[in-house]
C-alpha cells in the first residue's frame, strides 16, 4: 500500500509538495488542509478533498505523514508540535537560530504521541547542512563556505516592498564570482559579508515617487542591504511580471581542506544547486523525507529527527539490495 | 576513551589512513599489520608497532576498528570477511559489479562474529554513491551523470606499463568540458563513452623502442583506450618524476531533473571533488566511517553496512546537539 500523505497549508510550498507526490508512485495525496475557506482553494489533483485545518485530527488514522507547509516565523513553531501528537510530520522550519528550541518542542510532542517528526527539511537547512556535515567529518582540517544564489530572497523583496513609494519589488542575492573562484583555487580566503554576495533589486515605484530617496532607503537599510554592494533598477510592473516572475534560487557549499602528514595536499568538496523553483525543489526534498518518516514510524521509532539523523537509504523507494547493485 | 584503530596493509592508502587518524583527536592508532617483514616497514607515527598480519587476532580486544587497506582484486574479497569475525572492519572495496557478493560475505562473517563491517567506503564507491542516491530520491524524474577526473587512473597506467618497450607511464582520465557544460545547461544529453572522457598518456619508452608501435598499441587497446580519444606524449623518466609524480583525482556527479505539475521547472544538483591525493582523500572518508563503525558497534548493531545505510551524524565527532546548533 502506498504512503498516505496530507498537506497542511497550501501556498507555493504546498503546491510544490502536491506536484512532488505525483512524481512518486509509492505515495498518495489524501487531503489538503487550509485555514482559508476550503471552497475558495482549488488544488491540482483531481478527486482529492480540501478540508479546514480543524478537520485534520479526524483523519489521523488515514494519513501516514502530514507535511507542514506553513511559514517558519509564526506557523511552524506552533503547528509542528501540535500536529506531531496525532501524526508523523515533516516540516521545513528554516530559522537556523531557533532550530534547537523547535527540535525540543517537536521531540516532546512526537514522543508523547508515539510519532516521528522530521524538521528543517529542504536545502538550507537540509541538503546544504548535510553537505557541510559530511565534508567537515571527512576533512577535519579545513574551512567551510556557503554561497547563496543567484536567487530570489523573499525576505529582502518584502523589505523593499514595505518602503514608501514602492509598489512592487524583487531582490536577487548574487554570489561574488571572484570570491567563489578564490575558494575553488584552495586559497581559503577570509571573506567579509560584502565580499561574498551582492544584491540586485528590481523595483516598481509608484507614480511620482522620489526614486533617489527609494534607492537611498534601500541601500542604507540595516541588516538587509547596508553591508552589501546593492544595485537598484527601476522597472515597470509589466517588466517585473515578464522578466522576474520566477522563484529561482540555489547556491554552493564548499569545503577546502588539507591532508597528509604535514597538510601537504589540498582537497575541495563542492555541492552546488541551481534551481528553477525554490519552493518546488524544497518540496521535493520534503517528500523524500516523508518516505523516510513513514518507514521510521513503521520500525517503531519515535521523536524528532533532522536530515543528519536519517540514513540515506530511507529516502529512496528502491530496496537496499537494488541500491547496492545499481547505485553504489 | 579514544577509538582504537588498526591498519591492515600499509601502502598509499594505509599511509593515508595513518595521516587521517592524526587529524582526528578522538582516534588513536594502535598498530599497523603488514604481509612484508615488519622490520622493513617504517611508519610515520612514533611509538606505534608494526606487526605481521598473523598477529592481528591476538590484538582483537585492543582494537575497536580494523581498517583494511588492501586491493579490491584479490585482497579484500578474502581479508574483509576473514577479519570481520574478530573485528569491526571498514574497507574500500571498489569493484562495483561484485559489491552484492562482497556484501553478503562480509555480512555473514560480521554477524557470526558479532561485529559491524562497512564496505566500499571512499569517493566512488562512497561519496559519489551517496550523492547519486540523494539526488535520485529528491528528483525522481531526471538523469544522472558521473564524470571522473582530471586524475590518474592506476589501472590504465599499469596497462600501458605492461606493453613491450614501455619503461614507465602515467595515464590521466579527463572529463570533456563540452559534455559537462551541456549537462549543466540542463540539456540532458545522451553521451557516448567517447563524448564523456578523453585519456592523456605520459609514456617513458625504453631506449630504441618503436614509438609508433607503442602509440598504436595504446590507442587500440580494447576496454582501456579503444573507445576513447587518447593522446600519447613520450617524455623522459626525469620529466615523469618531475611533472607527474602526484596522484590527483576527482570528478563530478550531476543530476538534472524536472519538477512541477507538467515538469516545467529544471533543477541541477552537482557534487564535485578536486583532490590533490586520491589515496589520502579516500583514507579521510574511511576514517570518518571508522568512527561510525565504532559507534554502531557500541549500540549493539551487527552485520554489513554501506554508506547508504549510515545516518550522517555518526560520522562527526560532534554531538547531535552541537550539530543541530551549528551546522543545520
Amino acid at each position: 500500500m502506498s504512503i498516505q500523505i496530507g498537506i497542511y497549508g497550501y501556498g507555493n510550498l504546498g503546491r510544490g509538495v502536491e506536484c512532488a507526490i505525483r512524481q512518486n508512485p509509492d505515495m498518495e495525496l489524501v487531503a489538503v488542509f487550509t485555514r482559508r475557506p476550503p471552497e475558495t482553494v482549488t488544488i491540482l489533483t483531481e478527486g482529492v478533498p480540501v478540508y479546514p485545518v480543524e478537520k485534520a485530527a479526524e483523519l489521523k488514522d488515514r494519513i501516514d505523514v502530514m507535511i507542514l507547509c506553513g511559514g517558519s516565523a509564526t506557523d511552524l513553531p506552533v503547528q509542528t508540535p501540535a500536529l506531531a501528537r496525532d501524526f508523523n510530520v515533516v516540516d521545513s522550519f528554516d530559522t537556523h537560530a531557533r532550530i534547537p528550541e523547535h527540535f525540543a518542542n517537536v521531540d516532546e510532542a512526537a514522543r508523547a504521541g508515539g510519532h516521528v517528526g522530521i524538521i528543517s527539511v529542504g536545502w538550507d537547512p537540509g541538503m546544504f547542512s548535510l553537505n557541510r556535515m559530511y565534508a567537515g567529518a571527512i576533512l577535519p582540517e579545513g574551512k567551510d563556505y556557503t554561497f547563496w544564489g543567484k536567487g530570489v530572497s523573499q525576505g529582502h523583496s518584502d523589505a523593499i516592498r514595505r518602503l514608501p513609494g514602492v509598489k512592487n519589488a524583487k531582490q536577487y542575492t548574487v554570489p561574488v564570482e571572484a570570491a567563489l573562484n578564490a575558494v575553488r583555487a584552495g586559497e581559503c580566503p577570509e571573506l567579509s559579508t560584502r565580499e561574498k554576495h551582492t544584491r540586485d533589486c528590481y523595483v516598481v515605484a509608484e507614480e511620482g515617487a522620489d526614486l533617489v530617496a527609494i534607492e537611498e532607503a534601500i541601500k542604507t537599510m540595516p541588516n538587509y542591504f547596508a553591508d552589501y554592494d546593492t544595485t537598484v533598477h527601476f522597472i515597470s510592473e509589466e517588466e517585473l511580471k515578464r522578466d522576474h516572475s520566477g522563484i529561482p534560487h540555489g547556491g554552493v557549499v564548499l569545503r577546502s581542506g588539507k591532508t597528509g602528514w604535514n597538510g601537504e595536499n589540498t582537497h575541495l568538496i563542492e555541492y552546488k544547486l541551481a534551481l528553477d523553483s525554490n519552493p518546488e525543489f524544497t518540496a521535493s526534498v520534503i517528500v523524500a523525507y516523508a518516505r523516510a518518516a513513514a518507514r521510521l514510524a513503521c520500525e517503531g521509532q519515535v521523536g524528532c529527527k533532522t536530515v543528519l539523523d536519517i540514513a540515506p537509504a530511507y529516502l529512496s523507494p528502491k530496496s537496499p539490495e537494488e541500491l547496492r547493485a545499481t547505485l553504489l
